[in-house]
């Protein structure tokens, strides 16, 4: 039987094309089966799972909680005060911890770029990145394509602009792997302040101007925007970041074009996209929750019968 | 098969006499369910549902949950600080979201009056109101009913005191809708301050003398009081409070009669009620309690049957 | 068959050498079980356990919850700030609340010592001490012994230094009372103000030296230093605390013997102990965490068959 070419996902860059094929594929059955009236499969009764929130996420947290009660796992949450966990040796000790009490599977999302690989070096057992700092969140990244895949067909070939702040974004920088491993054009759109200076060794052109950036798009993923990092001195304001990169519903009509419209959430209404537009036929934001629940099912599902 | 008139619990206003009378039915199955050595039924496997509590509670939420466990369902839960949900679409985002991740039912409990209502016109999923503001608390009035029909056989006919901050409570104000559609007496007592001025215009007569009201009420329904609301300059000091309005053995005793003790918790000992008051034979608090676990179950249950 | 002769675990003060024997042997059985691809058994499906936390401990909440899960048993947990819960009677009240729910037992870390003694004296349901204080922590020391047993094959006849601050620690008297029950010999290493005045009453011997007590011991629990009650004027200093009691492999190296090294966790890598003796083989750290598990599922699994 087919199976992961790894036993842990830390990223997309550290995944292939035939894996992301395999977890699709698992995860069409899997949509299936959350949407029967009766939407759990026994498949890993044997399989114990800990998800460890450094960081706070309610719904990649929901999601995954989800994804494994539908799969059968005995799941076990808890959320850390990053302040507890101040050093490597004792984000060790943590995991290691939890593993003694025979934990087959860590769900973890933390503030430091590379959390996930460094605990992967360090304990015995499955590790997945729910997000690490401004690095990977490569479940999103395969929620996005997956959905890119179900509405237009193929991810291949497809044009597809991330617009935002790419610099502090883990989902921009997973899903471009992803999208480039799948063969789409990927263009990014934003203010200069919040493109990364690596930008052009990954291969991706920068579209300074929404307008142009979306006539040439199939797919626009808005990012969110962290308010918090709008209104420092070098940043754009929050109301010229509206102006010039938000999309509201008179831009996306005089397109008059087909195009898809994704946002990872939780959407910041009336900044990155205005609610008519949120609320739109163009919109897959609700597909992309929908379709996170099957995505992790199908990741969790693949890296346990690695395990056993 | 009898099934309620409605598809939400957003209050007991919206619901009518045979829904009530099915509810305390349906309750009293599961009550002698909770009360065997294996107090579950496999009923709802195929339902998940979402605890969201915008406020704390922790024995709304552990009844909710034992409730829905207690009928095989798969349980997510959530508190949510108040500060990041503050505009109502905002509200419809979370919810949404949690709804495509495949969720059947949402309890939700939300310091704004109406929030469930507006939630039950904007999503597609049975809504469980466990407490909107100062608005309304249906399933406890639900079990405060079934607990009178429990000890006194009937709750038509009776006669019911509701006493304290009548102003700021949900519990009295679902309790007087309810009490009214099953044919009971109502009146309240508490100081002019906490009596809301719309109380006439429901039918319901002030009675601001405590032993009176106690010398004429079936049923004493103790309200907490909100430390904090009290020592206001224009609301009675905590001291005047327990004066005038708090019930001890003393005058328990002295009423000389059968009358049924209710308070919906945490008691302020020493406030509403003494120790020895809330310890008595004539306290049903525990009770209330109990009964709180079978009404949820009958609830769930009733409205679960109505999305399958 | 063999049971316990309480219905609680309020200490190891209150249990026998008989009962100690029938946790282990019966832990012995679960440690299997969680070694086995599926670790849990159906036994408790009909119990409701309630894991209440007035103080927050994650890796004790987490090993007494995979325990309850791994026996079937339907879990609750919630942790209340101390705050709320002031009052003996409040206490009385919440877990009488819980209780009223159909809770057949309760696990529950509280900071007073008596706290759970007190609950098992005033409420209907079993009774596991998860920590009051800093008097007794049962299923710490029980494991420990449990470690002790397993690494050299009786607890009978050994010498056990216990090394830190004893005079705060409800791990060091559950230990000395275990470990004496159980024919040990015991004695306590740390600075006169970390020394309880009861010492001697209960028969220990304080060797202050780390060095001499380590050349005397068969096996050092290293007890975890709490950072904020050294640096007191009449408390060492960190510095002075690692520089005396701090054991690192220079010195476990000199010794040139077998010798077992424990310590209750969460480790401050460099205080107690350093890294490499944390990762050392003498070190039995990670066993007594997965020993944990096996004890807990063996207390609840036995106090469980006397409330049926």
């Amino acid at each position: 039987m087919a199976e992961l070419s790894v036993n842990h996902l830390l990223g997309i860059k550290y995944i292939n094309k035939a894996d992301i094929d395999l977890i699709f594929e698992t995860a069409d059955h899997f949509k299936e089966v959350i949407n029967r009236p009766i939407k759990k499969v026994p498949s890993l009764r044997d399989v114990t799972i800990a998800n460890i929130f450094f960081e706070n996420s309610t719904r990649t947290r929901l999601s995954f909680e989800l994804a494994q009660k539908r799969l059968s796992a005995d799941v076990v949450s808890f959320s850390a005060a990053q302040s507890s966990v101040k050093k490597g040796e004792t984000l060790i000790d943590t995991v290691n911890n939890i593993l003694a009490m025979k934990v087959d599977m860590v769900v973890m999302r933390h503030s430091s770029p590379g959390a996930a690989y460094f605990l992967s070096q360090n304990v015995k057992a499955s590790i997945i990145n729910a997000g690490d700092g401004a690095h990977e969140h490569p479940t999103q990244a395969l929620l996005d394509s997956f959905t890119i895949r179900e509405k237009l067909g193929d991810v291949a070939g497809k044009k597809v602009v991330i617009v935002g702040d790419i610099l502090h974004s883990r989902v921009a920088l997973s899903n471009i792997y992803a999208l480039q491993m799948q063969g789409a054009e990927v263009k990014v759109c934003g203010p200069n302040t919040l493109i990364p200076r690596y930008i052009n060794e990954l291969g991706i052109s920068v579209e300074p101007n929404l307008r142009k950036a979306l006539e040439w798009a199939d797919v626009a993923n808005m990012l969110r925007v962290q308010n918090e990092r709008l209104d420092y001195s070098y940043f754009p304001s929050t109301r010229e970041y509206v102006k010039q990169y938000g999309l509201d519903k008179q831009l996306l009509d005089s397109l008059n074009k087909e195009i898809v419209i994704m946002h990872p959430g939780p959407i910041n209404r009336g900044v990155e996209i205005t609610s008519d537009v949120a609320d739109s036929g163009h919109s897959v934001i609700l597909d992309q929750v929908e379709n996170g629940v099957a995505i992790r099912m199908a990741v969790v599902y693949l890296l346990a019968s690695k395990i056993k």
